[in-house]
């Protein structure tokens, strides 16, 4: 961890997040026993862009822990619009609140608002980059779905590139033995050579497919996401494609009796509605365990004694190139890498550092 | 009812309304004795369409029960702007909230909605179509102000076109015997021929009339609504006929000491302010009644058990013609009619379907 | 006070904010004993202009009182867009909620509102021209961290024309005994004269001074704020002058070991990041003893039985000449002015009324 905030889900160790895990199974069965865990707590949600569908399951997690809620929803509402570093709307914010839930439109904001937080930051989605929460829900959906994360052989169907949900599910299931990764995208989407390495040395398996339909029947767990229309090469491709990557009632007959489908939501047209009636779809529900274990997130943060560093990088004086990381937009920031063999990343944003 | 959601007032039989005014009433005698009523319960207000005034009310009725509440104001921040359907909102919500109250833009979005969603949904307006705890409130206005709701001869005065809580109104109160209808507008703005038909149908009788002073000193109750400057025939219409339809203290000399004065709220200058400190102007104290009301409509939803289909009408193959219907604007939904005599209706938006 | 409401802090008496000032600080040293005071009771933050900060400490102190919230933050989505005057918006919020926390862009509308209003009215800004309980923040906080407020001397650096929190806490700190005002400004945003004559009429006294380097070290406390760039007299003077106004690490070497610095918050960089470090450095503090603040005074008016008169004034025919002044702009008000010596002043907002 770093000190008692969650960045990034792989910022905690297997037995960490397991706790979590194993405490959010045990509130799904028992919601009413956890109902004043929170009596005087108050959660921030600071929502930096808007996501209603999260900021709703954030204050549903603390309401149903009887604590209360406060927050904002728009940017242009909030001090930021005169000039405010994120430093001090953090900083002030959490002598409100207990606990913070907070996104942002900016790659590394939540590791830049820990470092001046009095209280647990929560990541609820930092631009494209991290989004542990979901990854969360995920991890509790297959758990009690499945019963166990092991030996499992899923499927991550869409965007593999871009996916934020995808690369950060990936990384945690590299932790259990004998995951096989079917891998199922067009050309231009697939997977970025960082996370085949990390499967590969984790010594579980991976395969790239072109076509659902060809592997749906292998699958104990399909994790589905939307391929955004303009993330085609060509408007050709995408009419030839488009299909491929749709699960409908013809390609579900291929599957197996006890298929596990998961999709983080929204969804647009990537799932046809007459999947919906099938039990095998879980979505709806895996929504509902996102309470589950955000509820368990905040119990555990409210509750960690944590003296982790917030920053585990080395000091550097390069600044990272991209644009959207937050070192070049809080430029108060101290500038950190981590090393990862040869090459040095960002520590806000994870952006390979050129030396030079 | 259509299973334990309210879409229309009218859905409720009378005796169904009738205890949820009666309890609105001993809500409104001991507030107090309801205050935890809905502990560990959560309201999601999903306003798709702004309405304050509306959802702090609903806001108000559930924390004065003891539950809580979440939701959204503006559809800009919901998952609706990534190309959601309406279904998976309420679907994804009603796995979060244990009732909602659902303001829409577009007709019948209310009932389509319910289709879709694990708890009770409540209507708090769906376009210019319905509105039903506006009408709840006014009945447990009138029920509490007058004692009883028979023989009652009430003006409606405004744009009876197209004011969706008069026409509310009056179908609920055919059901009272010997009410006297005394509608007051210009000859654009009269009320539509089908409600003057139920009135009819039901025992009541109605006159139209063009002025306020001629009638004012005949009425047990007023219920004052806007005429829109646009819904004049013309600007010179409009100079010419906008102070009749004013309640002032000149008109209001005129009236019966016991007359009771409802308006829905906003009013923008129909009444003068002078009128507001005369103890007929009950139109404040509706608005206090309009909490207590959705606090007995919470509480009876959550207690009901009903199974009744949501939808009650028949499949049919042809398309509503209204494009503000929510049958085309969410396509996936299944098309049904409703008969009345030899038309037939769209049952989302009741708007007459033609048969070709 | 007026009636049971806060409009301006200068409206109480030095005994009533003195109260406030020691339940506060009361509450400070055990929240707890105090959460469950405003169990059953409803804030309602009307915010018709964003404040997202000054909106949270509210909420925040409302729900650690064990109350709840109701409110908007938007004047676009309230029934003020559908043309409702502010009378009726409190009129009927005032029936919903148990208090009222009321921020509006136009000068004088707290005073207005709370004519209206079933329910205690606190002012939260009113336009540039009062708020209220952030001088009563500041009075909590230089009387928990200084002891006393008798004999200080104190800076005020900045803008002192327009700043509505700088006059606000000179006319308070008038009342104590031996208090000394250091006036650090350009020539061009020197202290009004009017309260130049209230520091005289008290006793305490004053000097102005152009440098903070200058006088930093007699200080015992510093309220910084914010120069805006466009406040300078002309684009070279702001590059000239800028950094007289900045707090550094620098000029902070200067001062006594126990100086107090405070300051209203959002910041930008008038006090840099460095200075955050040091003990003097009070500011985020004091905007947790404003959350205090406001716990303190939601409590005395909910048990305020006040019957002093709203309006304090003589009726006059004269309209006031400021045009955001809510008089001109909810035209129904009652004028009203006050004498002081030979000039007559709006009541609402503070201008002087030419009389011909």
């Amino acid at each position: 961890m770093r000190k008692n905030h969650v960045i990034d889900l792989n910022d905690l160790s297997k037995e960490q997040w397991e706790h979590v895990v194993a405490l959010a199974t045990r509130i799904s069965k028992d919601p009413q026993a956890y109902s004043s865990y929170c009596e005087n707590k108050i959660l921030a949600t600071l929502f930096f862009e808007p996501s209603t569908r999260t900021q709703m399951s954030f204050q549903t997690a603390m309401l149903r822990l009887g604590g209360s809620v406060i927050g904002f929803d728009n940017p242009m509402n909030s001090s930021v619009s005169k000039g405010e570093t994120l430093a001090d709307t953090i900083h002030i914010v959490s002598g409100y609140a207990d606990i913070i839930a907070m996104r942002h439109p900016v790659e590394g904001a939540a590791l830049a608002g820990a470092q001046y937080s009095r209280c647990p930051v929560i990541n609820a989605g930092d631009g494209g980059h991290l989004h542990p929460t979901q990854t969360l829900t995920d991890l509790v959906t297959l758990s009690n779905e499945r019963g166990s994360l092991d030996n499992m052989t899923i499927g991550f169907c869409g965007d593999l590139k871009n996916g934020r949900t995808v690369h950060s599910l990936i990384k945690a299931l590299c932790h259990y033995p004998n995951t096989t990764f079917v891998l199922i995208s067009t050309n231009e989407l697939t997977l970025p050579i960082r996370f085949k390495e990390i499967i590969e040395a984790s010594g579980c398996s991976y395969r790239e497919v072109y076509s659902l339909e060809e592997v749906i029947g292998s699958l104990d767990v399909l994790y589905m996401t939307r391929i955004q229309k303009e993330r085609f090469a060509s408007e050709e491709l995408y009419e030839q494609q488009k299909n491929v990557y749709v699960l409908d009632q013809k390609k579900l007959d291929l599957a197996r009796p006890d298929l596990k489908i998961l999709h983080p939501l929204p969804r647009v047209d990537e799932i046809t509605m007459e999947v919906d009636k099938d039990p095998r779809a879980l979505y709806f529900k895996q929504a509902r365990y996102g309470v589950y274990a955000r509820m368990a997130l905040i119990i555990t943060l409210l509750e960690s004694q944590s003296n982790d560093p917030i920053l585990h990088g080395k000091e550097t004086v390069h600044c990272c190139k991209n644009p959207n990381c937050v070192t070049n937009i809080e430029t108060y920031l101290k500038n950190t890498t981590i090393s990862s063999g040869t090459t040095e990343f960002c520590e806000y944003c994870d952006a390979p550092i050129e030396l030079n």
